[in-house]
């Protein structure tokens, strides 16, 4: 790893940005040399996050992509819905390796993305440049690609724990029903009554049934994974907790497969990944067993007397689920390890 | 109400006994006369609780059938699973109104019960003497009855979901697959790995995937409601809150229904049961709105995409899912109203 | 008690507001006729607090003097600093018996008023009409009054826990140092970063020490009960919890008196005041042990290394800090038993 | 840095213990040889610890000095109190370096220990041997040494908030009062009631006034720094979060002194020293703010009504009030770097 790369992070003072300066503070070929936030900019870093005091003095950048093209090889987007359908084309035109950690370059097609967010997005041609970073997944995309968009925290989840089953036909993919619960984090940094810690602790809730703008873009990969297209039964929940997803993912299988089956063959799909780790037949994984890692843990619980399958998948929303493997995506797209950076132990307790 | 029941309870240091105490002081037609623990006898309950100083002085008894039944005329027996499996038999030939909130009680048969509790229970005549008090579904069989089996708090979150939509035939019962969540209360109070606050705060985790001993209960009431044997899939997993119950439940439509006909449905259902709030489109409840209540509130997903409906039932497992529903079930048998001790306006926030 | 009285709410979106609804809904001779938002008027209730489905029907009414005053005959005021200055002497001409529950009436100059709050407030003779109903200290000037100011939470746990020990002089009031901690509802329903859930929990944060506008309050009573101006340090801190106030309260000695004679003081001092409850030596309360609850918890340990005591004093903030203490004081007025529709056991756990 | 050190860790199944797991493996001169529990040997560490699945393999070891000292240059003791009192002269004898994280060899005679740890402790001769490796006090007596003996987590946290301005002479000592703040973490894995999840949680408690073991050890280097003995009034407390301590510290000033005279000297004592942060005026820390990382962040309030110094130092208490700290003690010892291996950025959120 002779070379040494200069990294830009836009929307620094969001939960994704704030977690990608600490990752790649301590990521040995990395080096931040701006940060830069619209709403904050000329303000010190610390000001707004002072867990940063002594660790990062530099004051945020506004959004000028010519200075960031200066400044940088490689610029993270972590930015709201419709910020990087038109920063990020800018910026590959100045020369800018692009990971976009936001929706806006996940779907194939602007009429879905209209469809799931609400508004109007990039273009075809834009779109049609994005490789799609489930690193687990399509991996093998991403070396020497320009431009990233990093999947969402529970597509991670849920497509992580599921598209071995798909692919291996061991489940009928039209029987797919996913429960996923998420932390507060996940609703970012901005104020909502939902998020007011007197709401939301000692509460679960359910919201967005069927609803989310994640679902499209997990039915996009199973569909890809099936070879036909699949639609889901998708709930979100929140848990008072700040950080962590997990998605309980039930399907009607093909045949019979038992519990230590799944474990084998999972097992082999992700043999050489080091951040999927597989459960032993009767545990399955918690939240807190990959808190501030890079980790998506997966088990299994086959039902004989209703031949389901139930897949328990857990990743840190904020690591797994954006910022680390945003830096993933980036050891990727450069030709490194891909744990360069992120053999972050779990945080336990 | 001319007449004044005396009550008993045995268990009273768990987590349901000590929530009988607080709803049975708020009652006008009931005394506690005797609070009953085999492991604290002798020593005043204030001290286990503080929160009691003050206002109960009484020191707890120990386990003594005929001095139970010279102080009292109805038992609450909040005690583990298999305690009362031999006392409710000598309590009922003592002449006592036995409430039991153990599953000691709930299935049918003794086979059922070694099954799935992994231990010997009560004999098929003394199961047979028991009704089964979920209210809003058996509440007609309780009136004048000496002997109640409370339900679980999963059963009771997840049947008052499902029981009209399997009544009613829109739902195939065979695609019943519930996705349920609890907080650390559901546990009690013994201690455990598990329930220490280093290890489930900020930690969200799946256990007893398709083995929890609940599951036979709910498949027994939903196979009575579907007039066949129906068998689900059944998932507990711990939420960081200390109470509250959620059960997301899903089902594969017959036929079409949307989720106006579903609230509609449910609302004529549950008719004149105080207890049940049925939410409108758009809104699902969430656990905190029932917290410290005996209220069961109920939300309704149909998705259009897939034909399944997700329906989203919340109790406060140590009131709806025990205590409340124990006090609500004396009130049947006593032919009071339902609620009487029992208006208790949830805690919030 | 005959007569019936009707009460309005105004600020009923706020968590002092809605737990006032929770509260005098179980007050047998209250009858709430009219809930009051200045900011919501016109919505049903129950849509900003779901938890009241089937429970309050009402629609929120605007701040209309003339139309509460033919509505009700008491009017509880929980609205943010520097409205009820304006609303409460036109409540008052209106024959209203008005409760306010900010800090609007607390303090008995316009310029202490103004230096602490950082804004105008009422006039002089405004001030002089409401009596400070810390109801275990003042409580003898309450019957038969129209115009009560509710304390503070901060001041009610730190007095409380305070005031006796002033008074007999057991302690020098120069050397009181109080270091307070609350849960995060004290802060109310306002959004704001420091309340997001996020951001809040899991941490535990110091704030406005020394410049909290409850000193004034405190100081103020503290040289009313020492005969002489008592000059404080207050600490105010932010607790992860939703609920809950400790004061923990440190003072030099005068003399020397152990923990027993405190105890003893104490428990003579409070006596037949049923919401103060004086804990054993060595022990000491939790704030989960008034939880939901009007009750003062307080204990002692004098260190006879450095001739100090530290007194710990807890309550529920939303209750005996606000909505609690407001019913009390309303019993007070009007003659009745204290604890009228406050027997409330606090929930645990 | 041309030398590797071989590390055993024994007490490896606490929470010091696994937190140096974490630490030292990201520590790039250290290799954990040896992972040793007295009531888990044989079994997987990632048995217990489900979080390192992967990450490693090693079964626990059985405590054996001999095989210690053959496999490992430097042994951790993260043992409960008694047990290094024990151990640590063996290992001394066997050639090994010894970083004690109990309270063993912290107080200077085995009388004072008895005092207050209620059980015999280790020989005067002992004792002598240890140096207390408070690294920002007394870090220059570390390197070269054997037998550190390393701070608890309260003094860490108080001793770093007092100490400048006891030995400039800033503060009466004699009227120094702590009130700490800890989270359940603290209280180790052990089970206990008072770490239920749901008794601790939503609550916060006081125990131990004035009889925690720590109080002499900050009474000891308080004094040592006071040239005079220094009696502190202690107070500790449990708050509802799993990681962090405050202590707010109060103290009447000497002469006057500002806040901002305060940060400057503050300053100055601490230059150079990484892991002591001190906040600007106005502005105080938060237990968050250093989560997972082993920084003490400082902030101040001088009193100019009162004359007093409110100093709020806060830590992770599993980091720099544990494991941190002793890996900071290693570097030191070995002549390293002091934040090798320990620029871990705080998680936030």
């Amino acid at each position: 790893m002779t070379e040494h790369v200069r990294a830009a992070i836009v929307g620094s003072t969001g939960y994704g940005g704030v977690e990608l300066i600490r990752v790649l503070l301590g990521h040995p070929a990395v080096t931040i040399t701006s940060v830069i936030s619209s709403s904050s900019a000329g303000a010190p870093i610390s000001e707004g996050f002072p867990h940063l005091n002594s660790i990062m003095h530099d004051s945020l950048d506004a959004v000028d992509v010519p200075l960031i093209a200066s400044k940088a090889d490689v610029v993270f987007l972590a930015t709201p819905a419709g910020v990087a359908a038109k920063l990020a084309p800018q910026m590959l035109d100045a020369g800018l390796k692009v990971i976009d950690l936001s929706g806006d370059f996940r779907l194939k097609t602007p009429e879905i993305y209209t469809q799931w967010y609400k508004r109007e997005g990039a273009s075809q041609e834009d779109l049609d440049k994005a490789v799609f970073g489930l690193c687990e997944i399509y991996g093998e995309q991403v070396p020497g690609k320009e431009f990233i968009s990093n999947p969402g925290c529970y597509p991670t989840a849920t497509l992580l724990g599921l598209v071995p089953a798909v692919k291996a036909g061991w489940i009928d993919p039209s029987t797919i029903i996913v429960d996923a619960k998420s932390g507060i984090s996940g609703g970012g940094r901005g104020l909502g009554l939902g998020f007011h810690y007197a709401e939301a602790n000692e509460n679960f809730s359910a919201y967005k049934l069927n609803r989310h703008q994640h679902i499209p873009e997990i039915e996009q990969v199973l569909s890809d994974a099936a070879g036909r297209e699949v639609i889901i039964t998708f709930s979100t929940h929140l848990v008072p907790m700040t950080r962590g997803i997990m998605a309980t993912c039930y399907a009607q299988l093909n045949g019979k497969h038992d519990t230590r089956e799944f474990i084998e063959m999972y097992r082999n799909f992700y043999e050489g990944r080091r951040f999927v780790r597989i459960r032993e037949e009767g545990k399955w994984p918690a939240t807190k067993e990959v808190w501030g890692s890079n980790y998506c843990d997966i088990g299994f619980a086959v039902d004989e007397r209703t031949n389901r399958v139930t897949v328990v998948s857990v990743i840190d929303n904020v690591m797994k689920g954006a910022a680390g493997q945003a830096v993933q995506n980036l050891n990727l797209m450069l030709g490194w390890d891909e744990t360069t950076g992120l053999q972050l132990t779990p945080v336990y307790p």
